[in-house]
């Protein structure tokens, strides 16, 4: 079974391939944007690995919490794929696979990342199950939530936030870790858990800026 | 500062690249050896960084303790470039890189490396600190050290014989990371610990086969 899976719910474009002879990763983080790097980047992970595109069984993608551009630009390209070769999809949350970088953690991993102004995306596990899940918050429930916790660990890019309640994870963990998210991709294709590819829409948890202006001027 | 790294100690090539605009990062495992992969990927991962092996300044190079093979393979590929553009290196002990993985556990990281038969290299770490430098060990040795430490996990392809006396790493936690591979690099070179190519050598603690073997035979 040949797995290609991709994130780009960070800063951080992550590519793995997995076969049964071999597992290849890519990481790029940089001033280049993902919409630049993504599609050069799979090309050259699916040439090191001499795999065609169309050979490719599985295809599998973070979906976030996460920067919106980003996500819709992993997805809408893992949708490029599959429509060529009339494959499904299978969509991973970025932030399980993440907290995953820190299952040895004694305490509750909170993945934490930004979302507008005032808010943030908070998703929490303890022993690799989710006790919160994906939700958007304001910063202060949101702290007041981690808080609570008995021994809280904040990793994601709205860290900061949460200096005061809990410990922050170290920045060089913070990656998206390529075999973790081939390992989740290829448990939930197992499961059936894979989606037709129009089916597989990024965890958007609140509504964009866009949406919230067009409200209020409906309103008026 | 253009940065080159990689790591050999393991069966996962790990090749990384840093400069002031990015970071990339590379990793291979699988049925082909180190020795077949390691020129194409670092090839692969230069070009998709955009850089010419001479406009590196910086080379690293994991020097174990592992595989002597798979270290002298790493050490002796960046010896070339390091011989070619005139350039030191900077050795960084692999055990230490990959310990700091699990940097966020409550207790010693001990990185335990298959040895020769009977034997395992085992180096322990605790908050980011050596607390035994890495060393050769018979397996109850090492297994009598780490029963008496406090809260001890194991990580490293030695970790099995040490099932009774400490828990064991996940697997998917066990690959060296680039970026803390290449954070370690960075911080080393900045201390002056970087070296002619000649002087860098695998952390090979134990004689080869072939030596004990020669000794006796001249003790005959």
């Amino acid at each position: 079974m040949k797995i290609l899976a991709l994130d780009t719910s960070t800063d951080v474009l992550v590519v793995g391939f997995k076969d049964e002879e071999k597992f290849l990763s890519l990481t790029y983080k940089g001033i280049e944007r993902h919409a630049t790097k993504l599609a050069p980047m799979v090309k050259l992970l699916l040439d090191a690995a001499q795999v065609e595109p169309a050979k490719i069984d599985v295809l599998g993608c973070g979906v976030g919490p996460g920067s919106l551009t980003g996500l819709r630009i992993g997805i809408s390209f893992v949708q490029g794929l599959a429509c060529a070769f009339g494959k499904k999809i299978t969509p991973v949350v970025s932030a399980k696979v993440l907290a995953k970088n820190f299952s040895t953690y004694d305490g509750e991993i909170v993945v934490a990342r930004k979302a507008r102004e005032g808010y943030v995306y908070i998703a929490c596990y303890k022993n690799d199950e989710q006790i919160v899940e994906p939700t958007v918050k304001q910063i202060e429930e949101a702290k007041k939530i981690v808080g609570e916790m008995q021994n809280p660990m904040i990793v994601g890019d709205a860290k900061k936030f949460f200096l005061d309640v809990a410990k922050l994870a170290p920045d060089a963990l913070e990656n998206i870790n390529a075999q973790i998210l081939i390992e989740e991709v290829e448990a939930l294709t197992k499961n059936g858990s894979n989606f037709e590819p129009a089916l597989v829409q990024p965890l958007y948890l609140q509504k964009s800026i866009a949406e919230i202006n067009f409200e209020k001027r409906k309103q008026g």
